[in-house]
């Protein structure tokens, strides 16, 4: 039987601060737990309630019931799909620095972040850096964005200046997604390196700027007005390009 | 002097009953409303805090100003931008079916819609078709999500089946986002027709599959175990591809 105070603690991981503090996130519905059990993630604690499993066929013996009312106490959506999973947070890997990595200077939205997980892995990217001010990759939003790509990605957090100034002198191409660049539809050659991507409201910051060594850009429709994509969605067109030439 | 009875009835517009009652809908932030006024729709009111007015240059001989509180009770944001726009929502424009056209198959998620009418615009469509049962349009989120895009183009709710039945019996190539079709990398051309996207959770419905002419898809990585994209990514991306062969 769940009890009251682990029902609180649940609850307190929708804040950041006592995601830090226990080292502990949430994950919901069927399709992100599933992929989360079939991953190396430590899973605390498996919730569910009867109506759940009286409608899926989900076995787990760390399955513990707990009542409608229980669950919309925990969830952190406004339709608690039934199933809930706490689990611990891992260590942050190190970067393997192998294969076309992509660097997220400062995303702030979470469901950017989330889908900008799930298609670099569409695409066969395999490490992402997020600089520390990005959004946390434990926020509810992000992990449900990610539909179960987080579990099978190495996401790191660190400061894109010296990131970048290390690879840069290792002689590795350092992409930009800007305004101004080579047009990414007449590129005819990717080397393995990183992309860069920026914010939201404010692109690639003024420190990052210096060390891209390949500024490229999406090419807008002649006689299109629009001043820009989102960020999430520009970052899937250059992963596109990217994979295209693979 | 703004009264209660129009702030009561501005606030109903978060509701969709109410947008379609009163034919209105909300434009909110300086850079939509820049669009808007920009633009041929007629703007019914125009409201602006005193803060807002003293930080930017905005100058409308329609604006109105009002309290903090007045604009926190008027907005669908939690953090009020302070100038807000009552807007009329105009007739349906009669889709001209030139050009490349983009067919929306049941989005339910007004980001997503957002995301997607931004995207198209940049790469050139002018026109969108939405199933009846999408998203609907002057929900604020999604307005909020076109960024201004959605005062210059030609969007238009009406059943797929009957419309994609007649563009296809001019000739005209039906294009369907599947899992299985030709691989948008390799396409060497497109005609100008019908790209037609699937929902987040059903993709394209069944009564819509057999008008599909040329199924088209998004190749992933050799090893990716990804099920699926974001639906406003995957049309995106596509997009980008005909883009590419302008």
């Amino acid at each position: 039987m769940i009890t009251k105070n682990t029902i609180k603690t649940i609850q307190s991981l929708k804040q950041a601060k006592y995601r830090k503090e226990y080292r502990l996130f949430i994950v919901e519905g069927k399709k992100s737990v599933e992929e989360l059990l079939g991953s190396t993630f430590e899973v605390q604690a498996l919730y569910a309630t009867e109506q759940f499993l009286e409608e899926h066929d989900f076995h787990d013996e760390r399955l513990e019931p707990v009542s409608e009312v229980q669950m919309e106490q925990m969830s952190t959506l406004d339709t608690p799909p039934g199933i809930l999973a706490v689990v611990r947070i891992p260590e942050q890997n190190i970067n393997q620095d192998e294969g076309m990595v992509l660097a997220l200077d400062g995303i702030a939205n979470p469901g950017n972040l989330g889908t900008i997980i799930r298609t670099a892995e569409w695409f066969g990217i395999r490490h992402i850096i997020c600089s520390e001010d990005s959004v946390e990759l434990w926020n509810p939003k992000v992990i449900q964005a990610t539909m179960g790509s987080v579990f099978r990605m190495s996401i790191t957090y660190t400061p894109l200046e010296p990131y970048l100034e290390t690879a840069r002198s290792n002689g590795r191409p350092i992409y930009g997604a800007l305004l101004k660049g080579e047009n990414i539809f007449q590129k005819k050659q990717w080397d393995e390196g990183i992309i860069v991507i920026g914010s939201e409201s404010h692109g690639i910051r003024p420190s990052v700027l210096p060390l891209i060594t390949h500024p490229i850009t999406i090419p807008r429709a002649v006689g299109s007005v629009t001043e820009s994509l989102n960020a999430s969605m520009a970052a899937g067109i250059i992963l596109a390009s990217f994979a295209m030439h693979l």
